[in-house]
């Protein structure tokens, strides 16, 4: 089986998982923590190599302050759970700004926790235009430089993404890592991620296995 | 009926059609030329206000020759088309290349044809890393610019994509204007380009107008 190298996991659904379940919507990310959790241990199960997180975005801060509070301490609690587990773990986002929180600051250079052996990447406050931001500074003396995107982005040491997962049903990149997503395979589960199923993470993997890849040739 | 505004076509399967009904592969572009004529009368009968085509990228100039000069032709065809209809057209791609092919030079910059109130964009010899290139040159003294990324990439005469309709069955972006793209939604139709129908825009977008839009709020 073609295992994919990289998976980008898009959790998306919390707030009307809590609605259908009767609470108030800020109530459903603490139900994303487990999942969070459960899907790590797959992909390291499976031999993936590199998995990326989107906590939250620039664009999500705009929402009721109860929710961004609960998202946010939702992240704070699912980074400090990776890094008791085998990642060599890495927070990317906008950290200057009053939205990133501090408590994740120690986290924005990569780290080896335990083993070590899979690369984590946790969006935090990110923004794909922040993110895109950076290029405007390698100007080469007014002339239009050659320099490769990929390593000249925020995000430079996150690597291509092969598969995304998206929770919730929804059928769009939402900003997510617009460059390294360019060639990715993008698979949407109707379910919500709070009823996140080991079986989402095989049906995922099985799907792929069947795509070609073709990297645009 | 929410119609969506810009709508992003991945004319996807021409070369599988053609090996399916025994031809080889690069006869099947030229059967890509009547779909394409029907999208645009279709979107132009809905209301859409700008269609973009994803004609061929920089990626796909690696195939071979017979391919490339086929999917060329087939480019050149479509342009001169839909130079006969009511459109406002715009060929946009990277010219300072021997791929790009001469006859479409003197489309490179916006031009009115007939009444002209649908923006057409036809993507030719186009590759997201040298659309993203534009940005480089627009450092501020070499400190970090904050401008809006939209208006300074080379597509910047396009506008942001609604509604990404893609053929063929893949689950993918295959680097179609990332920028635009952003908060698109991504429709799939397991169909073959050539094997076009009137229903495949009609299913489209019945399922867009059940779409929320959040643009990442």
């Amino acid at each position: 089986m073609r295992v994919p190298k990289h998976i980008g996991i898009i959790p998306d659904g919390n707030r009307r998982w809590a609605v259908n379940v009767g609470l108030s919507k800020e109530k459903g990310y603490d139900y994303g923590l487990r999942p969070g959790l459960d899907m790590f241990r797959l992909c390291k199960e499976a031999g993936v190599q590199e998995i990326t997180y989107y906590g939250f975005t620039t664009d999500n801060t705009k929402r009721p302050k109860e929710q961004t509070k609960a998202f946010t301490k939702a992240c704070i609690k699912a980074v400090e759970m990776l890094s008791n587990e085998d990642a060599s773990l890495l927070v990317v986002g906008n950290i200057n700004s009053p939205k990133f929180p501090k408590e994740l600051k120690h986290y924005t250079k990569r780290r080896k926790f335990g083993e070590g052996d899979i690369k984590v990447n946790f969006l935090v406050n990110y923004g794909w235009h922040w993110d895109l931001e950076n290029l405007f500074s390698y100007s080469q003396g007014g002339r239009k430089s050659k320099a490769n995107i990929m390593e000249h982005i925020y995000t430079s040491d996150i690597s291509r993404v092969d598969l995304i997962i998206r929770w919730g049903g929804r059928r769009r990149l939402s900003g997510f890592l617009p460059v390294q997503s360019i060639y990715a395979d993008f698979y949407v589960i109707d379910d919500l991620w709070p009823d996140f199923k080991p079986e989402h993470f095989h049906e995922a993997l099985k799907w792929y296995d069947s795509q070609d890849i073709t990297l645009g040739g």
